[in-house]
């Protein structure tokens, strides 16, 4: 099941960076979103959506890769994994069939702060698989029958996704460094020599502590009302006792990076050579509204769309790619995220010295309101189309709710991301894009640079 | 109260280092040295040595910054300071006063894995010593009037020996890049954000937890005897009732690193640029004894004595200085350091690239037998030198007893040395001196190399 990170996924990131700016047309994001609570403490939230007779329905867990104790990284994610192999109610790993034999289909996810799983079915049958999440939240079976082959899996899994691909290794690498106090540094899926090393009774604490309705968020976006989920809700999550407290989110913050870092991987498998950058800066959760709307514009206007500083330079036949990307969706800090790889004879050093002249030209000199309103109004249109997405509006509130911020502060984006100046912009700029907040990745065929390998 | 850490203590690490290998004449390291454990679980260790009528009575716990809870950094070197604030019995903060009063001197010290107390006071005043350690080991008082004020004396302290030395920046930054996954990447002396929101609550919590008899280690080096020791310890130490059962020290494991590092540093303060590599190896605790005997006569051969291969390169005029050192003293992994500084115009790159041709060479080539030898003879005389030091056979004993072992495996240090042969060593430099274990640091005056900053 996938993992979401930082380097990892950008798709999501730029997803979640878009949600931010303006919709001028309306002052409200998704207004007809509606939430409420049952008396053991799960959240649900409702959003309809009556193109189509499907819904999607979602459970957002507020536990995730950076709430594992030392020692314990891949915990999140593994669960994640036991969740389908079975509950006293339905013994037999038979989730994920029982959805299909519905035509549905499901998923799950696990990022640091969250994990969800999901489900899109015909909309006859929500109250059959809010069922089966309700089972699951409360009847999970964790034996070592089904959890030592699983770990055989997860461990196939980070073999076949970070260890044999150049690209997630590095990117995994520029994490550990990136981050030098927070777990997110600690890659979600885990360490290989801890995931090997986790036990039924790291699974059944893990499940106890955070898979209880008061740690759970319900989103069921589609062609229904808030008044159809109710009692469905009330008849399956409502019948799921409140099983524990869990504990605070521990999140330390990082230290004012002041140390610009690299990190090199060479790989025989690498064909392009390549490099990324990552700054860290803040996210929704520790940053004001101000400072994330101003990144989330910064990152188009450097390397968002046809018009952006970066693609002159795709343009110029200097790149075959070059990207910006802001993600601002965890608990802890988020980065400034640039990509690119060399067209044809051109080096990456050559590539990092035109990206740095526009990086320091933009520090310097600022944007232009042109630039800053081009952006914003790109952004405008991902945005509507997000809007008319259940399963991305659900996604967007689950993962919102997940950090801590309540469905009216979501819904207020568009205030807060309309309210973005220049001024915000190039302050924005000068304070983040300075190296000694960076880590330079490069990927590169052996032999490394220097040294002995 | 010095902080000691892989970076920040070459001689320390040198010290460990060299305790290490052999001394043929003796089957046994420091033989006339005893241990006993009081009936609280408190451990004392006795190492007699009448050459002059004083002793060194040291108090060791099993706690340092690694085992700090995220977010809590600094607390472990904070309590240190608190412990000299005053107890219930003596309330006025006396303690350095009183053991001065007796024509004695005391200190402290907090590293990753341990703090300790210690006294150098005339023999006849051993007892007055233990007294007071033992009183302050239960009857500390912390308060906010005390606290307070102390929290911003640790946060000088951290201003004047890390923020304000740009050398000791560089090693926090390389020890964040290095460790990705441990405790030991966090500073010792915490991050100043969090020293700064510490808390009476968490010192208490800290002290309360860790500062009870069975967690602690009492080493007494002098002109004493184990005779004349029971009976002061059984009236001081043995009326302490132990109050707490330790949590497990969690070491969480480093993934085998796979990428080059490098951190680079620029500040208007330096003005001689220089260069340092770390590269992740095995410590005492976590590598076989033929890895870290190995790794100790490797640093020696590379930069430790009068006839190393970097001191080739200082010979020729290529730089002003260069060494090598080796720091296995830790519960977690260990460093291999290499540090050195350009002569004239020779440039740091320059420096560097001659440094990676040595490696390179011993890498490929090996070293020699007469190499393996010299190394050993050298460290062979620093031992002796360290055996005459009730000082430093104390620390040596205490630091190693508070990471796990026992006095007979410290006292086996000789035999397990002497075993080193060729071809550990050169199995050694192969399998660690591979630049994907490293991070490179750079110490130079602005502007960086390249970027914005």
């Amino acid at each position: 099941m996938p993992i979401n990170r930082s380097f990892a996924a950008a798709a999501f990131a730029v997803a979640l960076a878009l949600a931010v700016p303006a919709r001028a047309a309306e002052p409200i994001y998704a207004p007809n979103v509606t939430t409420f609570t049952l008396q053991n403490g799960l959240q649900v939230v409702v959003i309809p959506n009556h193109r189509a007779p499907v819904v999607t329905h979602m459970v957002y867990y507020k536990a995730g890769a950076a709430d594992e104790v030392p020692g314990k990284s891949g915990i999140a994610h593994f669960l994640e994994h036991l969740m389908f192999k079975g509950t006293t109610t339905y013994p037999d790993a038979e989730f994920s069939s029982r959805v299909a034999a519905v035509g549905g289909n499901d998923n799950a996810s696990t990022t640091d702060d969250a994990t969800s799983y999901y489900q899109t079915v015909d909309k006859q049958y929500l109250g059959l698989v809010m069922g089966y999440e309700a089972d699951r939240m409360q009847n999970l079976v964790i034996s070592d029958a089904t959890l030592l082959p699983e770990r055989q899996v997860i461990l196939e899994e980070r073999s076949r996704s970070i260890d044999n691909v150049p690209s997630s290794r590095l990117s995994e690498a520029m994490n550990a460094t990136l981050y030098m106090n927070s777990h997110y540094g600690i890659p979600t899926i885990g360490w290989a020599q801890e995931m090997a090393a986790l036990t039924a009774d790291d699974a059944r604490a893990w499940y106890n502590r955070y898979y209880t309705p008061n740690n759970a968020i319900v989103v069921i976006a589609g062609d229904v009302t808030e008044a159809e989920v109710r009692p469905l809700a009330e008849q399956t999550y409502g019948k799921v006792p409140k099983r524990a407290d869990p504990p605070p989110r521990l999140r330390p913050t990082e230290p004012v990076p002041l140390a610009a870092r690299t990190v090199t991987f060479s790989d025989p498998r690498v064909t392009t050579p390549s490099f990324r950058r990552a700054y860290l800066v803040p996210s929704e959760a520790t940053g004001t509204t101000t400072e994330v709307g101003a990144l989330s514009v910064l990152a188009e206007i450097l390397g968002g769309n046809s018009m952006s500083r970066f693609r002159k330079l795709v343009n110029d036949g200097l790149a075959t790619g070059l990207g910006a990307s802001y993600f601002g969706g965890g608990l802890g800090d988020g980065t400034l995220n640039i990509a690119g790889s060399p067209r044809g004879d051109h080096t990456v050093a050559e590539l990092e010295a035109r990206v740095d002249q526009v990086l320091a030209d933009v520090v310097k000199n600022g944007v232009t309101e042109e630039e800053v309103a081009r952006a914003k109004k790109g952004v405008k249109a991902a945005v509507i189309l997000a809007e008319d997405s259940p399963g991305s509006l659900a996604r967007t509130f689950g993962s919102s709710l997940a950090r801590g911020e309540t469905v009216e502060y979501v819904q207020h984006w568009p205030d807060r991301a309309a309210a973005v100046t220049l001024g915000d912009v190039n302050a924005a700029a000068k304070k983040y894009l300075d190296i000694r907040r960076s880590v330079t990745g490069y990927l590169s065929p052996p032999p490394d640079v220097k040294g002995p390998a």
